[in-house]
């Protein structure tokens, strides 16, 4: 028995409060994290209202988690005690469908989220099978890392999976948590690199993170000088896109990725897709190996988000300052909870 | 001065009439070729019809087109007289553009359509760019060839282009002219292929082309019970599809590949893309090599459009014949034409 202290809300929109959680027996497979760092995803805003209809509650967000690993399962691979290490959106998935055998562990039918049914990073510990625990590369700050681990790889995971090449022209839609990061990716990848914002405040900033060009798609006909130009095009925002403008801005083969998951269908025009061989496609966060991956790139690359730090007792402040739409760009809370209650 | 026999429209809806036109000297990289047979497309009604307000009149229809070499350019390469070759539906790419140096002709933004601004394959002459006009292997039949042209690598195209693997669960929707060469392809490209279609009365002949399986999407549940399971869906059909049912049906990393050209956008669910990493994707016909390689596998394969034969002469009876979408599956024209008015 493991008594852990954590924020949990009781309903929707109800505040987070300090509660004392137990936890059973450490499962085979899973390990046993203590949370130095946890960052917040827009996810985890969405799963405390229960936007999305799945959310159990007491709910205990955080999924952009750093800390050390502090008991391992008898089954549990490949990591060490006292190891740093990050978890992301998922915690579980079988290891033995097609999907996890293949190596696509996120798009396993049985992945279960950190949050999802589970008790987040918002804690003194946390839990979750060994397969999602990534060792953290010495050169990253445990400070900053967080959000690497679920908004970083989400942005990271186009680039990996369909081999864009260096030689690509890359748009991002949207510059703020998921965006600021795949500006440093796009740039570090090699890519040239546009910006797209509603925001001109955004523009010295983005230039700084990477974008070669920024566009401020609130002036007319941005996208259609960019007509036929760009490789591909990832979407970051949840609101929903001018998806015709954008096609039209992409190259033949071009690729519009949508990371940024908006409830409203998009209306795609098929002569747009058939008469340049385009793709629209979208992708949930990544597997192990892309994550690790990502990690490496980016300590390679000294890419690491641009954050605010709030201490975990001050979480309340923290979600309505990420409401508020001005975190610039994503917020790391530092854990001051104790396990004594 | 050449002079050629042709079906011409003079108007929108207008019948054809045969008419002569006057070819002036054969330009450096154009061939000549002798039509011996036309097959007609859907796109040659639309045309017809203006339904692309693109048609340039007096309009002569047709490109899908078989024949022999009777002219060469001077500049014209890689052919020679008398040959029997094809054409579909593109006469001319600029060759020195990204997309034509890359191989990728098609996508040229400055290709031109056999039948657009252009005289098409209604007629005894046809004349285009050395670059569209293929050789036809010996073993594929000239009175039944002229569909892969056009139809044809229309729909080999996706296989090709993303590198279906031969262990792919593939999906057909609508068995009609490029369906049912779709099932062929799918069948001897190594696939387990299942073809939708809204009519009974196609089962046993879907399943004689090579479909595994027939679904008939009128029936309630059909697409819920293959949930996850394709990996690609090729839709041939220009009204609008159920593309969140569609999308379900797809497997992680599973591809919607749209060759028929509805005008009305497709309502696409962010959330199903990102949830599973899937692929909406369109294309135009095939490059000069796509087609050769996709009349190659043909010939290898024994595949061939299924046709009804009219004489040129009573073009104006096939169209209504298409039109009545009684067709089963590809109307080919034997020139019964001559030269001489």
């Amino acid at each position: 028995m493991t008594k852990v202290r954590a924020f949990a809300a009781a309903s929707a929109n109800a505040p987070l409060e300090q509660v004392t959680l137990t936890f059973g027996d450490l499962a085979p497979e899973d390990v046993e994290i203590n949370v130095s760092h946890c960052g917040i995803c827009h996810s985890d805003l969405s799963m405390l209202e229960n936007d999305w209809g799945i959310t159990s509650y007491p709910f205990v967000p955080g999924h952009e988690i750093i800390g050390t690993v502090s008991a391992l399962g008898s089954e549990a691979k490949g990591l060490k005690p006292g190891q740093r290490v990050g978890v992301g959106w998922t915690a579980f998935s079988c290891l033995s469908c097609t999907q996890c055998l293949g190596g696509d562990h996120n798009l396993c039918t049985k992945a279960q989220g950190t949050i999802v049914g589970r008790h987040g990073g918002f804690a003194t510990k946390v839990r979750c099978q060994w397969t999602w625990v990534r060792p953290l590369p010495e050169a990253l700050d445990p400070a900053t890392a967080g959000p690497l681990l679920c908004g970083g790889v989400t942005v990271f995971n186009p680039f990996y999976e369909y081999r864009i090449p260096p030689t690509a022209k890359v748009g991002i839609i949207g510059i703020g948590g998921l965006g600021h990061m795949a500006l440093q990716f796009a740039n570090k990848w090699g890519c040239e690199v546009h910006a797209f914002t509603t925001s001109d405040s955004k523009t010295e900033e983005a230039k700084q993170l990477g974008a070669h060009y920024v566009h401020n798609t609130r002036r007319d006909g941005v996208l259609k000088e960019l007509a036929g130009r760009l490789d591909m095009i990832v979407s970051t925002i949840n609101v929903p896109i001018d998806v015709d403008g954008v096609l039209g801005a992409l190259a033949p083969r071009g690729r519009l990725h949508v990371v940024g998951a908006n409830l409203q269908p998009m209306p795609v025009p098929a002569f747009s897709l058939i008469f340049a061989q385009r793709d629209v496609s979208g992708s949930p966060t990544g597997s192990p190996t892309l994550l690790s991956r990502m990690l490496e790139f980016s300590a390679r690359h000294g890419i690491a988000p641009m954050t605010e730090t709030f201490p975990m007792s001050k979480v309340n402040e923290a979600m309505e300052h990420l409401k508020s739409g001005k975190a610039r760009y994503r917020i790391v809370l530092e854990n001051d909870l104790s396990d004594e209650a």
